[in-house]
């Protein structure tokens, strides 16, 4: 492949690991003269550049999924921020293979960026932030949109999943619904926790809530559980699951919104050309990312980053897919 | 802003323009020897390393537009066949600003990457692809997706407008349609050039095309004007436009299909959840990838590009947005 070498060119050249390349280029503890001198005479001989000497002013930014609109919109607005900062960006896809997020976040240090700004990077609360770490610990500020992990010395900036679970549910409650069910995504997701708990502080219990993926598929599958327990209207953690709430509703011969009323989250684009047109939760895209931009650029001139999370505030949209219960 | 020097820094340190720096390094003629001298000067002083030295094994995506789900639909499926053949890639937003395409393109020069593939990149006949051509002669090998420069040295792949066109009226004749109208972007974009030519040798005539541009703005537009004019269906040059179509028809009291049938281009995500589904035509995206992918990496790998068009042929996805002429 030819190109600037790697840890992992000089990890084969000096016959080690590429942790341990890591370890002796960090200068941690624990490594024995001779694979020291082994890996720095590599290092000489290849002449490899640490990271943190080839920075570009580029900023990247990560989305977990490159064709889901509410993601392509936070980049958009990423891009169009930045720009006003004079800055360029790249976008990488951190993916749904497993291993797909690591060989990311490496292209990113590989590349030389100045910064990253994660989009929902931090929201799996089980994921291992191995990797974000490193790239931080490599000179690399983050920061992360939607998501808050608490072992990474970062600003998390967030929209309230409490306000738009309330928000939600005071307009169903307000067409006279009572039976409302919440359709959301894996639990291991700090948005999923955040809204089930805003869910049940409302006095709903457990048996209002179907938990599955948050696709289209996802809502099929919470609207069949919701659908056969009585609820008349479901409030859903992403667009796409509402999308598939509606569907399942109609392959059962039920009208939205004359038998169930159906809310989703995000407002991504296209949302309003839906059949029926949605009513949403919309995220404060363009301020969630000036704030982004704003610490990122701080941060990178040499500013502690205030690790912080800031909660932002959304907006209830309402179309034609809710109604009165009937 | 730090980081490894550009050639702007080694214009502002020799007190010449970025041009000048740029025919000094590529080693073109008209160049004083005392001009060269000092930018060859401020390259050593600098530490200025030759963007063809820096490579990443990273390939650089273009997409004109991030949050067009046509485009990113491309994205995604580029990065998962890059990642099959073990490489990563970054994706830059060539956008809609006049200057930033320029900027993305230096910005994917500057990170070092190994090649680019460009999505409608080349699909502006009357763009300046001074740009591209500086990339490719900087040693990165571009291979563009839906377009066609004859002043480029690259491989172009397209989906062929002929049959989109072709195949939309067939359908629309079949139901019994006979004023057919076309809504279309911009003449100076390469597909709509085609989609044009390919309409009008089907039997129509200039008073049955609509130009506007490719968003649903753009369809709502071109919909007044073939609606006025007497026609019962409308081909459209995107998804987008046909939303637009659609949405201008509900606003004159009509109903899609009953009163107007419409076809869009591309069967982005979500068509199939459209008021009405969106009848559609699909580009082979998953082929014109693995071609693109194809052909790039061979290009990497110090092979000659092979300067030809492949033209793909689409599908006709039928909805409920046609319907029998009433």
């Amino acid at each position: 492949m030819g190109g600037r070498p790697k840890m992992a060119d000089l990890a084969s050249h000096a016959g080690v690991s590429t942790a341990t390349v890591s370890r002796v280029l960090r200068g941690k503890p624990g490594i024995s003269d001779a694979t020291r001198e082994a890996v720095l005479r590599a290092a000489t001989e290849l002449d490899y550049v640490p990271r943190a000497q080839q920075r570009t002013g580029i900023i990247g930014i990560f989305l977990p999924d490159l064709t889901n609109p509410s993601f392509a919109v936070f980049a958009e607005r990423l891009d169009a921020v930045l720009l006003q900062h004079g800055r360029q960006c790249v976008v990488v896809n951190a993916g749904s293979p497993s291993a797909s997020e690591q060989a990311a976040l490496e292209a990113l240090r590989d590349l030389g960026v100045d910064a990253a700004i994660s989009v929902s990077g931090a929201s799996d609360l089980e994921a291992d932030t191995t990797p974000q770490q490193q790239l931080i610990a490599a000179g690399v500020p983050m920061v992360f949109i939607n998501g808050n992990a608490t072992d990474l010395p970062s600003r998390f900036i967030n929209c309230s999943d409490e306000e738009a679970i309330r928000s939600s549910v005071t307009h169903l409650r307000s067409l006279g619904h009572e039976r409302i069910g919440l359709a959301i995504g894996p639990k291991r997701f700090l948005p999923s926790q955040r809204k089930i708990a805003a869910f049940q502080r409302l006095g709903f219990t457990r048996s209002s809530i179907a938990r599955t993926i948050f696709t289209v598929e996802g809502g099929q599958l919470a609207a069949g559980r919701l659908i056969d327990s009585g609820h008349t209207a479901i409030v859903c953690g992403s667009d796409l699951m509402a999308l598939g709430v509606v569907r399942e509703a109609r392959a059962r011969g039920l009208e939205v919104p004359d038998d169930l009323s159906v809310i989703g989250f995000d407002d991504s684009p296209l949302m309003a050309f839906t059949n029926p047109a949605l009513t949403t939760v919309r995220q404060p895209v363009q301020a969630m990312c000036e704030a982004a931009v704003s610490s990122i650029i701080r941060a990178v001139e040499g500013d502690t980053l205030d690790c912080t999370e800031l909660v932002f505030h959304p907006d209830l949209i309402i179309r034609e897919s809710t109604g009165p219960v009937s």
